[in-house]
């Protein structure tokens, strides 16, 4: 996938953010922090968190630019949605992190890099994708399911919660 | 999907683990901390970290109990890979938890309660795994690209680092 049409619709604000999430991930990689990715959660002009790779740094394999720029931008607005905000990241973003944004209720993803330019890094995101795309008895990662009944009992309690917050 | 055969070969550590996170998902959801889905990641019987669903009461739409709990394990060990752990779910894992246990590496992931109970329940796992499957093209959540060349120059930095961690 490439550009189409070359950048025109995209708007200075958004070039800027998505610009900025491509100094990120090349500020911060060479400075040890992880993977050469980074992360901006901006809500139009305003940028309200940065991320960037630290799953070396810190130890944390959920530690992705995308992933610690949703956590920043919802800590920072005290929400768990947020509708209204764009995720600009400097590489398609994997699997988790596209999940994470549909969680987070973001408007829409600006990326750069592509699946393809992460996988000749080194990085999983392209099997990743192929994996998720895939019926779970045929993915690689073994999954199994037991004591079905007591788990979806949870459930009826949940919706019996008078108080219960939906997301 | 439903057990098949009924439990015989989960053995009594994974039953015990299972229905830990089962716990967890009901004590947690009715004490107000999120939604109604727990979690355990054990290295054969050693629990290394609980985790339980925490999006509304942290503002955190990352929150899940599969992410908390894989991150307190890679805490624990201070080791971004849980190669060798299983990870416990109540729930069968949204696409953002499970590609987070693929991130993490795990050897597998049991889980009880299905999508179609979450469902029910009101949440999203179904849908989101039948926007995962889909072509990027076709999903609901508004994705594009741009700055391509930009971006992908940093992955030539990144494997001309000499001293790059891979993960």
């Amino acid at each position: 996938m490439r550009d189409d049409p070359p950048e025109p619709d995209l708007g200075a604000i958004g070039l800027r953010h998505l610009r900025r999430a491509i100094d990120l991930s090349r500020e911060k990689m060479l400075a040890g922090e992880g993977g050469p990715f980074g992360a901006v959660v901006a809500r139009g002009d305003e940028v309200l968190a940065e991320g960037w790779n630290q799953v070396t740094g810190t130890h944390d394999p959920t530690a992705h630019a995308e992933i610690v720029a949703l956590r920043g931008a919802a800590a920072r607005l005290q929400d768990f949605s947020l509708a209204g905000c764009v995720l600009y990241a400097s590489c398609e973003p994997c699997p988790m992190c596209l999940a994470a944004a549909y969680w987070a209720r973001v408007d829409r993803i600006i990326f750069a890099a592509s699946r393809a330019d992460a996988a000749a890094g080194g990085f999983d995101d392209a099997y990743l994708h192929e994996e998720l795309a895939r019926p779970p008895a045929q993915r690689r990662l073994p999954v199994r399911q037991a004591l079905h009944d007591e788990a979806a009992a949870v459930f009826a309690d949940w919706l019996a919660k008078p108080d219960r917050v939906a997301y």
